[in-house]
C-alpha cells in the first residue's frame, strides 16, 4: 500500500507556513525570512540543488526522507507558482529551474488545467482539476508501488488532512514568528485521528512527526 | 531592574493555551487533556503541590525557574477562576487550595475588583482594574528587587507582549492538537522586538525561550 507522506514542511513557531504577500520575488511571502535556512544548511538539500558541502546529523537525515521511497508527488497550484487565477500563458515552469528536485510525476492541483510539462531529470508536471481522493489515486498509480509525497502548501495539506488521507506528516518548526500569513493548523480541527509520534529538536529547528493512530 | 518573566506557559502544537469551554471541572477547557502532564511528572512541580517523587532533568530544571528570584505575580482574572463578569460572592479563592504555589503578592487583573484575599504561605491575591503598565508598577514595588512572574493566561500575556513589557517568555510546546480555543500568538503580530534564544526538546515537550532583542 502506498502511503501519502508530508516531509520537511516548515512552519514558524506561531504556526505559519507562509507570510502574507506571496509573489515572484518572495515565494513564501513577507516576514518569514530564514524559514528554510535549516534545510539549506544540510548536505542532502545542497546536493539536491547541486551545491557543495553542508551539515550531517538530524536535520540532514530528515531531509533525506523527502525522496526516500517516493514515486510521485502532489502539490497545490500556489506552490507551483506565484500566479493566481487563469494562466496568462504557459511559460512558467515552476520555481526549480530546468531540473526540479522531484524526478517523478508531480500532480499540481488547480482549477486551471494546462498541458503536462515534461522537465529534465524525470519530473513531469501534470495539472489536474479533481478531488483530493481522485488526485491521490492518479498519484498512487504513477508511484508504481512507492509512496506519494504531499509537497505542500498549507491549503493543500489541509485538504488532505480533512479527508483523513495523510499517513505521515513530518513538520519542522523554525524559531521564527511571522504574525500573519497562512497557518497550517487552521481549519483542520484537533486532528483526532492523528498522534504525535515524535518531537525532537536539533540545534536549528524542532522536528515533529504526526501519524495516523 | 526587575524583569517581567513568563515561565512554563504550555501551548499545544497548534498553538492553543486553552481549549473551548473553560469551566469549573475543566479549567483549561475541552480538547487539551494532558497539556500539563509533562509538568506534573517533575520533582519540582510535585514538591510544590506536596506530592512525592517526580523526574529530574530538563523539564524539572525549567519548572524550577517558575519560582526562582520571583517576588510578585501577575495573572488574568480568567486564570484565577472560571467565573466571568461580576462576582456573585467572594467565596472563590482560586484553583490552588488554601496554600497557593505563589507565596507572594499576586495581582489579578480584572474589571471586577474585590477585597484582597490573604492565603496561607505568603500568597495574597490583589484584584486590580488598571493598565498593564500600572499593574506592573505595583507588582515591581511588591517584588522588592526580585522579578515579576507573569503567570497567564493567554490574553493577559498578549496584553503585555503588545505593550513590549515582557522580558523573558518561556513557552512549552506539548505534542497535542487542540483545534480550537485561545491561541497565545493571536493578536500580537510577529513580535519583531523578540528573538528565539533557545528551542530544545525533552522526551515530553519542547521548551522555547523568547527574549527581547
Amino acid at each position: 500500500m502506498s502511503k501519502l507522506r508530508v516531509h520537511n514542511f516548515t512552519i514558524t513557531l506561531d504556526g505559519y507556513a507562509t507570510g502574507p504577500g506571496q509573489r515572484m520575488d518572495a515565494p513564501f511571502g513577507d516576514g518569514v525570512d530564514g524559514l528554510h535556512d535549516w534545510m539549506f544548511a544540510t548536505r542532502n538539500a545542497r546536493e539536491q540543488h547541486e551545491m557543495e558541502g553542508g551539515e550531517e546529523g538530524m536535520d540532514n537525515e530528515r531531509v533525506a526522507l523527502y525522496t526516500e521511497n517516493i514515486g510521485a508527488t502532489i502539490m497545490g497550484r500556489n506552490m507551483f507558482g506565484p500566479q493566481r487565477g487563469a494562466w496568462e500563458d504557459h511559460s512558467w515552469s515552476g520555481w526549480w529551474g530546468p531540473n526540479p528536485p522531484y524526478h517523478n510525476d508531480v500532480f499540481v492541483m488547480t482549477h486551471h488545467v494546462r498541458p503536462a510539462l515534461v522537465m529534465e531529470g524525470g519530473t513531469t508536471f501534470h495539472f489536474v482539476d479533481d478531488t483530493p481522493e481522485a488526485v491521490l489515486e492518479r498519484a498512487v498509480a504513477a508511484a508504481g508501488g512507492r509512496d506519494v509525497l504531499l509537497a505542500g502548501g498549507a491549503k493543500t495539506i489541509q485538504q488532505y488532512l480533512r479527508a483523513g488521507l495523510v499517513d505521515d506528516l513530518h513538520l519542522v518548526v523554525a524559531p521564527l514568528l511571522a504574525g500573519a500569513g497562512e497557518r497550517l493548523f487552521d481549519g483542520v480541527g484537533g486532528l483526532p485521528g492523528y498522534e504525535v509520534a515524535e518531537m525532537v529538536s536539533s540545534a536549528a529547528v524542532t522536528h515533529v512527526h504526526l501519524r495516523r493512530r
